[in-house]
């Protein structure tokens, strides 16, 4: 890896914001004319240039292929791994991962290192902060330079390029109609807050439209926003005791298995009192007793297509660029025992 | 990245494997003379000198740390990785991870890739591929290289380096100690081959002191092989209809979960009728119902140390190599409803 000043070094030198070094450089209006001299000057003194790598790239191949995503912890992400590493592998591809542990400061960071000649292209989740902070400066970057960039699961309109995301609302849907179909008219929906990202909104459209559709009438009080995985049950555990509903869908597969534990202790039945369906199937689904009728996101299949998508742009060799794509994953219900 | 001629590629040239060709250039006598000869030639035309890029190495920190794993999808690796995130983002260092997918091939892929000016020192843990083969000369390599490597759970003797384990002898010996103390006495163990690792050959063998400390005969039908994780739970059900175990120490939780799903389908209670205690305290521990006790291998603490001990390393700046230091965590025993 070439040495050069980096994005974070200019923004420790002057105590300021990754961000703020970037829109400094690129003169936006948005900094103060003093700040943006300041860093415009520093930058230059210390050879910051990032067009002049995508240069040197262009000629050169690394075959590697550079993955930030928000974390790997859960089942999701890393069955994109696995679809990302058997593709590659495939195509004689090495994957480079990094984490951004759901912070904007460590995706710009991963990013901004990686593009330093290490990889060849990038597949990317936005993380939680990022979504939050509304700033894609680094991505637009990165591609600017011609290093192509396949977005996927969570995505911006703002930026242009390849993506392949799932069909939340759709997958949501499907998944209350399954209830519904079942006789169940009590459905609760354990979802997440608005500002943990866009997935927890569209699936929570996706069980309102299936309400609705139905002619059943939405009661706000059946729908608990989590806000994480390890407080707020009681409001779940409440809602059982009052009969007040028949049926769970879960927008996580832990989520989903925490209901089930719940209804137990209240002494209901998972399927026959409270029916139980989550999303994601992971290991938890296989695992859980009765075991957890779920919609599947198919992770491996986004990271494969992902990386299908990624090196087939990289090896295009017309002269003209295709246009971008994106790739719905259609979810599908896995039927175990829980619903 | 530099431009040079990889292993792989002079593999691929010759057709042979990346060991050959290693073992080739360092004129070892278990290849036949002309092929040593051809290769050599070869890697000589081709500016093949792994030594020259330790010198660049020398005086150019990149502040990033290659983690090579054989896999994240379960929590145990994947915990570990945000143990080295936590230690490496409060020292100022980036993480890049690779993953070998249990491969010899793609473990020495990963580390040439790696160590080829993208990264300061390596953590890694040996592949199944890899302790199969009973070849390291990529570690070695690396090492002799000027790049320091720290080996976690899965390590060696023939390398030499710092190394950070988890008890597995002792973890399993405690489990297996803590059923003894409620009086079971029938007690199972569900393991796995040898030729999968040393984990389940040390945690068999830490089930058998246990017993043979606590004066309860060892009965060889009571000590279950299972190849992975979908097959021959029938020979695990049989042991239960026979009334022959009243208690199971899996040495994955994943083993441990089926176990209590297996009673369950045989009418009998967990913890009264056959207590549960697993191995790995994930998201699979918490989930089940009854929740599962388990010994806890500390994840995220390995990845932390290993962190620790490598980045000391990097920025020791006394011109003595520090000794070579072999941290043991202790597992401790979480405490739950199955046992």
């Amino acid at each position: 890896m070439r040495k050069k000043i980096t994005l974070k070094e200019i923004s420790k030198r002057f105590n300021v914001s990754i961000s703020t070094v970037s829109k400094a450089l690129k003169d936006s209006p948005e900094i103060s004319e003093r700040t943006r001299k300041l860093i415009q000057e520093f930058a230059k003194e210390h050879n910051y240039k990032p067009n002049n790598i995508a240069l040197s790239l262009k000629n050169q191949k690394t075959k590697n292929l550079g993955i930030v995503l928000p974390e790997i912890q859960h089942f999701f992400f890393s069955s994109i791994t696995t679809g990302i590493e058997k593709c590659a592998t495939k195509r004689g591809y090495n994957v480079i991962i990094c984490i951004s542990n759901e912070t904007f400061e460590k995706e710009v960071i991963n990013m901004e290192m990686l593009a330093n000649g290490s990889i060849d292209g990038f597949i990317m989740a936005l993380s939680q902060g990022t979504q939050k902070a509304g700033d894609f400066h680094h991505i637009k970057e990165v591609i600017n330079r011609g290093m192509p960039v396949v977005m996927i699961d969570r995505v911006t309109e703002e930026v242009d390029c390849d993506k392949v995301i799932i069909d939340d609302f759709k997958g949501a849907y499907d998944a209350v109609n399954y209830l519904i179909d079942q006789g169940k008219k009590k459905i609760a929906i354990l979802t997440m807050p608005d500002y943990m990202g866009s997935v927890g909104k569209l699936r929570t459209e996706g069980y309102k439209k299936a309400l609705r559709d139905a002619g059943i009438e939405i009661d706000e009080k059946r729908i608990v926003k989590l806000d994480n995985f390890y407080n707020d049950f009681e409001a779940v555990e409440a809602l059982f005791k009052e009969s007040e509903v028949d049926a769970v869908f879960a927008v996580t597969e832990f989520f989903a298995v925490q209901a089930i534990k719940m209804a137990q202790k209240s002494g209901l039945k998972t399927p026959d009192d409270i029916a139980v369906i989550g999303f994601t199937d992971g290991i938890i689904s296989k695992s859980s007793s009765p075991s957890l009728t779920t919609v599947s996101q198919h992770g491996e299949e986004i990271g494969y297509r992902a990386a299908s998508l990624l090196i087939d742009r990289l090896e295009n060799e017309s002269d003209e660029e295709p246009p971008y794509t994106k790739e719905i994953i259609q979810t599908t219900i896995v039927k175990r025992e829980s619903a």
